[in-house]
């Protein structure tokens, strides 16, 4: 065996034994899978499967088994196999061979359906929270910079003045769509399949309505076959993670860049930034790369189950079991990234002045066209007509703030000295006063909108 | 240069033009485009910009230049660069320098958006009629083929016995979760860009929730630098063709199976397989391999789209310019999939009787088991009971079905007669009796309920 | 909190230090870390920056931890934030303040893309040896079934009749360009990035092709800022990985449809199929279809890593700290599917008559074809000869093998008695005898070919 | 019809037609077509299938499509399904039935993917040699900029200096290898399915080495069923062109960002950048934009094709079909990507002196760390002097190279008056003297060892 290799032999069953074996990661389903044991067991006991009495034992062990797993002293065992397996074999350690019933009328088909459903139901919500969390950090960014005036970029180069809130608040709508896109994937989730027995339907005639009211599910499936091998609310967790993860990246990148000495417009906290102990003034945006990074990944989790969808046929295929592990890991990651983007954001010092330093009056040429359209110049008529300006001015060795009235009516005739007055960053920004425009009274028109989307 | 050599030399700018120029793409648009351009001159006269006979011939050239499309008559030119300058250009030559006028207050960066959201707001409606249509045929497929029974899978293993019909529908549902998904992106697109400038908002002081109106958007986005730079609606429907793609492979990888000599169970018709010349009785599924393959191709799709909006910065980047493409290609190929399913499926011959000579009649396993649970006997102490069946009446050399009712008596006491009548397809359907099983009432039902859903 | 509430509250700093801490992940490299730290300490000796008896402490101590890592003794300590500084940290204490040296002219930047490039040669030696087991498995099934007669499919239809043998060399093929890629790799990852410094190079002027040697290097690497920011070699090893895990895919696709009831040719051992108790017949393929769901898993891998490398500028970035753990999964999936596959693939039951019983004789026709065209008949005519056959046979209720020899002269003049030996599978299958072939020869010398290039 | 519908509707057939129909995609593989009907007419005639004058005939008419092809004179019908019916219908036209022996013993299995791999073939040295004008593009950058000093980046933060040359020949690097592994792919599609047969091999005893021989392959596949459904030469095509398109990326990202205001180091000429008439200072580096996005699109087209054949079963399947457009659309668009930045590298404007102004002298802490390594302090106590010496600066309110040296040797006191000396770029870079670090002498090796590569 050579220094550095990586692996050793093998014997004859262990793999398969490991390939099979999924409870090291199902076993994040713990509390959703008694949950929805306890509901089976007043099902049964409804239908007279259990008596009332063999229905109290029932409960009692698995509120027992819940209070272990809550208390994570459920210890698993060796031969479990998969989460459904370690709940039922302990159900028998506590309550005897009556545990024995509570499989009847159930399969592990449209059970780990239920479950997992349960699962990211609970992880939707939570990351709708978290958002939020994300979106009030955001707009409280953009009541605290209200009024610092930035430079708005197109293919990054700078392009029109806006106000730095106005930057702010575009990534919160980025993530109030993110928002919608999660309680709509809820409200397709909120279907139970349970009662869909192995693929074809229960052999006992459940009331499946009441059992899905009892599990808190809006309806059960309508479709057995379907039930049981449908994994779009998986697949879609993904899409929205990944499409979530791109918005962060997307943001994260621009304040990579804004944190460089070229931009030196802002600076994270220590705490959100990586320091040099050999180049002390550098302070890498470690946390944003990496935000920055892991959009990749999330992507990646997109793609490979929806691989393996695409390469199933109808039906429950043990391919299935790949479904849980990226489901589980995209929610962790987001997870983290939204909240190191809430801790991050608050704490980053902006620098107003060094900003203003770096802006480019030429910025300011839409405006001019505009100016030229308003008195009724054709537009095209007016872009040539600040061409003219700007070479004007480079043979007078001005810049084009400094060009005199005369100049500018012998390049326009219909130029007034209103045109001295243009020259500002706030005069451009205040002009942008129509809905969703970045002047200070649209923006803060936008900061209630926001708001009101927040608190609905 | 070598016989086979594929490319030749090149001179200096050709690339720069083709690398640069959208037109042979964005064309596409050309009707939105000029539709979007009304809007826009009606609501520059209603700020003042044109007066009521500047807006009179501009919407007279327009309505002309709709028309050059709708013909297929428009001369696009070498220079056109994209759909947008085409249009002012050929505007140009229709009514003289006015034209100039039209891009007043307005950019491409903000006209391109909407022109997209558009083109895919109608590109989604139209999707939801061609998935009704492919509904409606399985729905008719489900009503044909009532009464037809077919052996369930898992594991592309025969599991349990279930309707044809019950089949058919479960692909049913699949696309009625598409169809909401389409729905609600068609909700979350149908803000509109327009008057959001080059990316800080319009320098005039436009009503930009008239404008909508008029343009027949719901409302108009709220921050301009989202509007210009927002993709999502463009990489949502790229994963809603995706998915629909998967669940139609999903189908057809079913369908290519189960047309196999091996399987023997349904043919499609001439039209929709390739035969052989050489081997006659050779009828090759193509269309349904087509089918499962394009879905490979419309992830790549996603995948590509996804990858290039992670790597941006906020704002508009030329990067966007490869948001349409993908778009319109994935458009076109799930039309074209959803339409030869709807033209294949009501086409298939079904062979119930060489269905049922294949299926095993171990398939009652599960009927077995519930028989016994009804006798209040636990489910694995069932579930030992019919292994132990299994076992007698291979040493009885006997199948299962007809080992007689003395030896089950001393499996399990609890049997009597009624379990002789266990044993046929059609009363372990019947079994299967609550809501979403595959009871022939259940599926009944179930029918009457997706043909609510889609009359809805 | 929900009950099925699956995350709680955060801190303030705990989610930035989990976001950043790699060590779960890079411990992996233990090994190469301390072997790459004992090359170095005998760098900096030879270049005077460690005398003599420093050196051999400092080795006295890197042996130490290199010990305690085999003997997996080793404790990392919750500030240990990478597997390098957890090797520095437990060699202080091992040495005192010497330790302080080690990591003198070297960054961590230059050592971890040097620890993760042995690492990744490692492996894919690994897998290669695994690869060439796995081809063993098939070359030895070859060998076993030679002369079982087997329907060859295309659109899964029954096409021509081949050779058992020649089905299990095919995958012999694929695997073997697997390998020369994966030595492909082994080779461009050859080259060390030690001594590249933070980016620029190192300070001192070490002899870095020394260097190379003694850590068992082809070559050091020729620009520091290319070798400090380049993964290809994770990306390609991924790109492997998944292009296997498909060829594997393939093959169980295939074997799980074998193994249906409908195929009924092949059957797994009980070891490699998981029964169930219910449906005492059934032996679900499971391991086989998690072979075929992880390829998509695999690919995901691939996807993700390309596209966060995708959105870097140039020059290392933290974004890079996503590229060890999918490498490392991707590895662990892959061995584990090949040992699967390799100890699985012995131990299958094929059953010839079930085989034989199932295949149809018109995959003749070819034959009769060509047969045709030896006797100078052009193709196209020959072609539609055989169809003619095909309808007389039709209307004379006789299957084609039963025509008697007028009706074949009558169909063509050219027919002799010599077409009535052509029905026979063997005789089909002999006479493809050219190199590749189905024929038994020609797969005899394949198969010696095959162990040519294995001990190659 | 509302305004901006898009589709309408379908008849019944056309739609299968349009799926299935493969031309307007493989009519790009005319040329390789033909000239494998050319081997392959020698090899019937060598087999005695073809008298000479028959074969004489046919290769005259096989001559004229080719010119037909060359010229592009040559005629497609509605009725050619594929590129190798259209030859074979043209043949017919040209020669009469004699056309109808043309394809004796071949099958379009084999057919297309030997004509798939010739394309491939060609396509892949035409990179390479496009490649190697990119990287001879990057030398002669090297060579001009020779001297300049630059920042090195990491978190795209200053680093340290590097030689502006160094970075150009950075990306040579990358190239390098996506070369060899364009030659390895080469080296492994070089082997030649051609009778093959539809999948069992052929019915003809040909020698397929000879026949390999004629048409420049090195070898003939080795076994039929793997060789008419192999397609890993074209996904591995397309992961080069993808993870070229990536190395593309991180460079074009990289000079967008130069090419800012904020940076200022770097113009495109007019000719690659595009400016605006309404911002005249302003020029847009589209091109690099372009080329960063669509290094996202070829991502897409390897993970489609990649998901296309995960999803099959072992053998040839129609989902096949779907192979060749993304490879040409790959070849296509990195082929343009390639030839953009050849174009626009040499064109580059680069501004020394406002580089200069923007270096930060702290990139030069690692050089004192160093400095005090050499005297023989260790580097993690060279470390804190350092940051000490930060400190008592900033107390002092001078920056780092104004710092006396009794200061220093307070600091630590091995410091002598060399320490003063060490505060220049010029310097620091002069340091990295080893194989691949920055300095001018290096640098110099480097390029030379460059050339050496590329005219190997």
């Amino acid at each position: 065996m050579k220094l550095w290799q990586v692996d050793s032999e093998f014997s004859a069953s262990a793999e398969a034994d490991l390939l099979n074996n999924s409870l090291p990661v199902d076993q994040r389903m713990n509390l959703v899978d008694v949950i929805g044991s306890k509901a089976w067991t007043k099902n049964l006991a409804r239908y007279g499967i259990l008596t009332k009495d063999e229905m109290d034992q029932m409960l009692d062990g698995l509120d027992q088994i819940q209070e272990e797993f809550e208390s994570k002293t459920f210890t698993y065992l060796a031969d479990d196999e998969d989460i459904h397996t370690a709940v039922e074999r302990r159900l028998g350690e506590l309550i005897g061979a009556l545990a024995g019933k509570l499989h009847s009328g159930r399969s592990r088909n449209d059970q780990v359906a239920t479950d997992f459903r349960m699962w990211v139901l609970g992880a939707a919500q939570e990351m709708v929270n978290t958002m939020e969390q994300y979106q009030n950090a955001l707009i409280r960014r953009a009541e605290k910079d209200m009024g610092i005036i930035f430079p708005g970029y197109t293919h990054f180069q700078q392009a029109q003045p806006i106000l730095l809130s106005h930057w702010w608040l575009s990534h919160f709508w980025a993530i109030q769509r993110d928002k919608i896109r999660l309680n709509n994937l809820i409200s397709m989730t909120d279907s139970m399949p349970l009662g869909s027995g192995a693929l074809s339907g229960s052999g006992f005639a459940f009331d499946r309505h009441a059992l899905a009211t009892d599990l808190g599910f809006a309806e059960p499936t309508p479709n057995s076959l379907d039930a049981i091998s449908d994994r779009d609310f998986a697949v879609e967790f993904l899409f929205i993670t990944s499409l979530t993860g791109t918005h962060l990246s997307r943001m994260a990148e621009a304040l990579v860049l804004f944190c460089s000495k070229e931009f030196g417009f802002m600076q994270f906290t220590d705490q959100f930034s990586t320091g040099s102990s050999l180049m002390p003034q550098k302070r890498n945006p470690d946390m944003m790369e990496l935000v920055r990074g892991k959009a990749g990944t999330l992507l990646g989790k997109l793609t490979g189950l929806m691989a393996t969808l695409k390469g199933l046929p109808s039906a429950y295929d043990k391919d299935l079991q790949e479904d849980k592990e990226p489901v589980f890991e995209a929610f962790d990651t987001l997870q983290l990234l939204l909240k190191v983007c809430i801790q991050a954001i608050p704490g980053i010092t902006v620098y107003p002045e060094k900003i203003l330093n770096k802006m480019d009056p030429a910025m300011l040429a839409t405006d001019l066209a505009d100016y030229l359209v308003e008195k009724n110049v054709p537009f095209r008529e007016a872009h040539h007509a600040i061409a003219k300006a700007v070479k004007v001015a480079e043979e007078l060795n001005l810049s084009l703030q400094h060009l005199p009235l005369d100049q500018w009516q012998r390049i326009h005739p219909v130029c007034d000295d209103e045109i001295l007055d243009l020259f500002t960053f706030e005069r451009s920004i205040a002009r942008k006063d129509s809905w969703g425009g970045t002047s200070k009274r649209s923006v803060t028109e936008q900061l209630a909108y926001a708001k009101r989307k927040l608190s609905a």
